[in-house]
């Protein structure tokens, strides 16, 4: 996808652009929450919109049943500005390291509907429904790309999997522990795009 | 405001973040659209809400009156994604001059709740509230600080205004037609941090 | 177009590339200000001499007949700076709306043979020749791609045409002054590539 | 640390720099790796070497013990290079989330001294001395301020900690073995700043 | 120098900008060419008009005696696009090392007035006056603080110079003949800010 | 090379990545020193290690004989970061012009095995091995195709040679020396892709 008119790069055949190229329905459609973590995460980005590309910006729409959890991930490639629609939401990243003898330090914010909160690219976030009823939150990612890592699915539920007396050792515990972690490996299809 | 931990620059004297500088509330509240355009646009970006520095992401909820308008206007530094929270929208951008004897390209949608729509960094775009309802919209954009360039008041309302010879000339009509559109400007009020 | 040689990009298929790549005649012409508006730009950048690309650079000739203007427009992807050769130039620029009962600002310079004068990206800017004799300027952008967006084409002459409703909305006039200045469409052959 | 000679940014007052302000010593020193995971990185960055700022560059060294292990961690801000030069390393990273009822893909290797391998920006990463002697690798990343988030401490081990029923979700486990996970925080010695 | 309202950074005190901010005079007065080499560069750039900062663009004038030679030189951080006023210019530039027993490709063109020519990022480049009158030449470049290294000046006249054993290996000449050039070394007044 | 899953860009027909596109092997092996020069870089960079592509780092191990020498060069589109890990290097940088009547100033510094030091994008550099046994540093570079410029090969050698008057102007020398240094010429096979 590429055309002279939109962005910065040189096109040898630019393509005739129309809005259909710039347009995506479909966030009106609440995510299926019936997973094990209770949300869903509904994306278009430069996978289902290619106007995307070049531009450096994508979106999302976090639906959250009552307690679920948009549990600890990270972007690889973009910061995120978060606005909750609906719902009560406890929300928190987790800073990188800061050196030797310090901990992690762990930044939270309960936020009601029109709360803004901002998750720094690459950091670990969270977050979690702690209403009675449904959320809804809608996000802005600084990539056409942002991709997504889901920390529990990515290091005990890859495939094929990481070596368990790997991670016995990195999480410092015995590894039936980790063994049980893998086990309760669960298809992570709270994101999809629309 | 300036971190070793959350992005890629040096700070001599890095001040230690709390959640609060990455929060800003206010997003729930409808902006007042009783002015002139009967739209409003309330902004989170770098100015009220410092966590954003260096992140290239910001945010803006827009609200409608029946038959309410966004006009035109250009983003001097960030490419904008819109999604429509209620109400339909007409929308539509202007792409850049196309060479001699081509006039500029209009694209434009009709877009329901859901509908997302891309508008690419620095070219002239507009949404038109064509229900009978007021509208909402979020928007996410790729700068911390995207600026905002109301086309009407910037060419026909600065301070001090353009010269109306100059301006006769530009839009190739009589200097009165000029003087009538400068006198007609409107505080555009309906632009603000939440 | 793409090598190895000149830029950070990896090719499967390096162009061998000779000087005829990096070179583009016809910039002592000048421009024909035949035109409404008395001007002519003529360009030079990745369209018609492609081993700009990814570069960051582009380079155009402005011809002023004597009252000529080159009229409110937008590069929606850099920053201009330009130095005045012959003749004598009344330039200026709006800066971006600055909140709520404020008017956008317009910083304006008359210039002389060797003055050089910055347009920071995105941002409306105009030049008019104020001297009895043609003018002629050069200017440097910032992007291999920059685009043009003149003004009152992208707004009153755009195909197909914004709605008149909405054109009177934003400019807070009749109907009847927006169907004028529609009508007054003039063909912009003031841009050209070399 | 700013000076109008080794970077584009401007400076009101340019430092005068020499040698020493591009210099650090230290990188012959084998880190102390008796901690509980066995390995342990020494940084050169910009919070250590101020030459660095703006030149998106930084440089490591990790030592292993006999089956050390530089466990699960990203970098928010840089791609990684990494070449062993002593030792035999297996390595590998976690791709992002390929979509729904996919598993994240993981790729491994095992490395030999003198082998290269790329672990791309943002993606969970690690390497297991796999010999029975100590290992050395040398890595180059590619920002004056990479940051480490070792996944166990951030996700187990930050302060305050994550709320158990929030992990115990997460990661689909009973919340006893979150709390165990919690208990077995190392303080995580094993990066220094040279 | 820092304000919101022209570029993408956050200002604590944004200052209050006026036209002179965009504003320097002085390109139209030919440089001094009466220096060993023949040619003088006028540079408009961040260090004498402040309001380029961040806008990742500049300026230049070249002015050539019969004869004269913008000696051998590289931009570290911008490429060039020039164009000739008066004169007839040769002119050309070095590709980087393409690998064993392959030499730097030289590639050269004679430059008529109103001729354009592209210097990419970093390479070694030179203009020669091949007529016998007066030449002059402008050009544009990517960054607002380019910086210039005059190979014949850095190589054989540093202060210190870099040791004459070196340089001799270097060049696989005899220490005298490097003795000699560095005996050479000349003022480099050709370069100046306006 | 192209793939959804490691960086921002779109691809149309992702590659299926494996570990082997992040893999290289053969920095154990010294590189051939027998040369004019007494040093061989050993380069890891995007021509070779395809998954660089977009990352912006590479690698690089430089070996050096006794009293070798990486003559004075440049790096078009990266800062390089290096560490000595045998043998004593004399290494040295020289800043870009600082003006009028002012001589570059020339940066050095005499390392020792784990000693790091930083060459600034697109400076002059060079590293002599004092010492009399082999040498050997690696590199990290902030591109992943960082680009090499051997001066003296560059300037006195290149396929067309620089006109011989050219550079005696350039070098303010007589001719002859020029000629000599031209004849000097000898193939720089001290880089190579491993």
């Amino acid at each position: 996808f590429c055309t002279v008119f939109v962005n910065g790069k040189f096109c040898k055949n630019p393509k005739i652009v129309t809005a259909e190229d710039f347009f995506r329905p479909g966030l009106n459609v609440a995510g299926d929450t019936s997973n094990p973590v209770g949300s869903a995460v509904t994306a278009v980005n430069v996978n289902n919109l290619a106007g995307l590309n070049t531009l450096g910006i994508s979106f999302a729409r976090i639906d959250y049943a009552p307690y679920g959890l948009n549990p600890p991930h990270t972007h690889p490639r973009a910061s995120e500005i978060l606005v909750v629609l609906e719902g009560t939401l406890y929300v928190g990243f987790v800073l990188s390291n800061p050196g030797p003898n310090m901990k992690n330090k762990l930044l939270t914010k309960i936020l009601q509907p029109g709360d803004v909160f901002v998750f720094p690219i690459g950091l670990i976030h969270f977050q979690l429904n702690v209403g009675k009823t449904n959320a809804v939150a809608f996000a802005g990612l600084s990539s056409q790309n942002p991709g997504v890592i889901t920390i529990a699915n990515a290091v005990f539920g890859s495939d094929p999997p990481i070596n368990d007396n790997l991670l016995a050792k990195a999480f410092q515990v015995d590894k039936k522990v980790v063994d049980y972690l893998q086990s309760q490996f669960w298809w992570d299809n709270s994101y999809r795009l629309v």
